[in-house]
């Protein structure tokens, strides 16, 4: 959620923090506060910890941790009664824990494409580019867990477009175990223009579409990459499968074909990896 | 749940069916229901749709080509109100249907080993034989994600111990987008005494093991392979893993070391069919 400081609506409904006037950010659950405090991206304002810690909470031990990297970096630690906590976070299951922290930082293509071209990261891992472009991904859970993935994996970054999909929200931040957190996302007015400019810099654009005739391992990966993955019900939207070079699928060959989109998707993430690697 | 229509518990919370004294199981929700009847591996006494069907729910349509199914097989189906769904599923997600089943019929390791070896469409399809071996997954939801993955990918069955992990209950199936009606399933007392079997019947055991050092593109799944996965935070029981032929990661380059269990699962699976495919 961010919060206007100086939005009255926002004062009413309990989400007020003192601050200067700029948009702020309440994250909230162990992992993306944790992953935030790590990764060094967002400035931290505050944390909230909840009063029940000490007594009921299961995970006293990581909210400990927390604490100790907080007092360390200099961050105050407000410890608030639970209800408090829940009126913050707007009753999301907060784990005990929140921080008011700068808003998540979004990249912008060009930034994206020098890392992926010539970031220090990229270069020392010997593979060829790889980025994910989410295409009308409007569950925060389904973003983020493609978010998890794509982090885990070692991609350069994601683009998502500016409408019709999930913004990279607490939300999001929270379903994808906080890798959000030190993700590279870039939110694209419009992906078949970007799709364009990503094949000028030598960009092999692959779609995953269940419809395709191509099997994933049936597509060469090895030169720099954008992976397109649809929406859970809709899948790519046509316009964007048709800027696509090669559109594949995963092979289903069981009695039923119903793969899960997050894990259709992280087969698809991994095989680009595994040719790549191969080939660096 | 699995009910035992003479017991006066059940009888008292609602679940009891006319019927004779045998274990009767009530399975729910869209895809559950629909795919038990496209298996054909259950006996359906009665099927139970909500009253509201006809004017609140979303999946009227669906629920609907489930009845014409059900009355050409000739299956009573019984109108009931909401409420008394939500008790004959102890308040599950029903999704407005609900059907009161024989149990979940699970199969031998001599049937599972047959099927494998010598099945029709595991033989058709010109591939090793592949099982999945599922260790310590006590979770329904991390079940059923296993069994639908390894479902749609076309695996012969999959091996569960007897303790220690969830049971291929109505909650796994529903978990498993249903996909859990086609399984071949075994539930093993001693899962390192299987082991021993499926080895002299030829099988290579690789274990996935997030601390592994080699990387599973590096080990060869082209033989016939049983896959062994862990639980989400235990990963595979030391003994467990002790009998496994080799064990192998899945390699995480980027800033966080979190991969999903199911998504690693699925990653694994994946790379086991795609070189049964290529050797095929």
């Amino acid at each position: 959620m961010s919060l206007n400081l100086s939005s009255a609506r926002h004062r009413q409904a309990g989400c007020l923090m003192p601050g200067p006037d700029l948009m702020h950010e309440i994250i909230y659950g162990i992992h993306p506060v944790s992953e935030a405090l790590n990764a060094e991206k967002r400035k931290f304002y505050r944390i909230y910890v909840s009063c029940r810690k000490d007594n009921e909470r299961k995970d006293n031990r990581r909210i400990t941790a927390i604490e100790n990297m907080a007092e360390k970096a200099g961050i105050p630690i407000e410890t608030i009664p639970d209800s408090r906590l829940s009126t913050i976070t707007t009753h999301a299951v907060h784990q005990g824990i929140a921080a008011e922290t700068s808003p998540f930082r979004l990249v912008g293509l060009d930034e994206m494409l020098h890392e992926a071209l010539h970031g220090i990261r990229s270069v020392s891992k010997n593979q060829t580019p790889f980025i994910l472009m989410a295409d009308s991904i409007s569950d925060a859970g389904n973003l983020g867990a493609l978010i998890r993935t794509s982090v885990c994996a070692g991609l350069t970054g994601i683009i998502i477009p500016k409408n019709r999909s999930a913004r990279p929200s607490p939300a999001v931040s929270k379903a994808s175990a906080g890798a959000m957190e030190h993700a590279l996302i870039c939110r694209a007015t419009n992906l078949s223009d970007t799709m364009k400019i990503l094949k000028k810099n030598g960009f092999w654009i692959v779609g995953l579409d269940r419809d395709a005739d191509m099997a994933i391992y049936e597509a060469d990966m090895t030169g720099p990459t954008a992976l397109v993955i649809g929406g859970e019900d809709t899948g790519i939207r046509p316009l964007v499968l048709r800027n696509c070079d090669l559109s594949c699928n995963i092979p289903q060959t069981g009695p039923v074909n119903s793969l899960n989109a997050s894990v259709a998707a992280a087969v698809a993430i991994y095989e680009t990896i595994r040719q790549k690697t191969l080939k660096g």
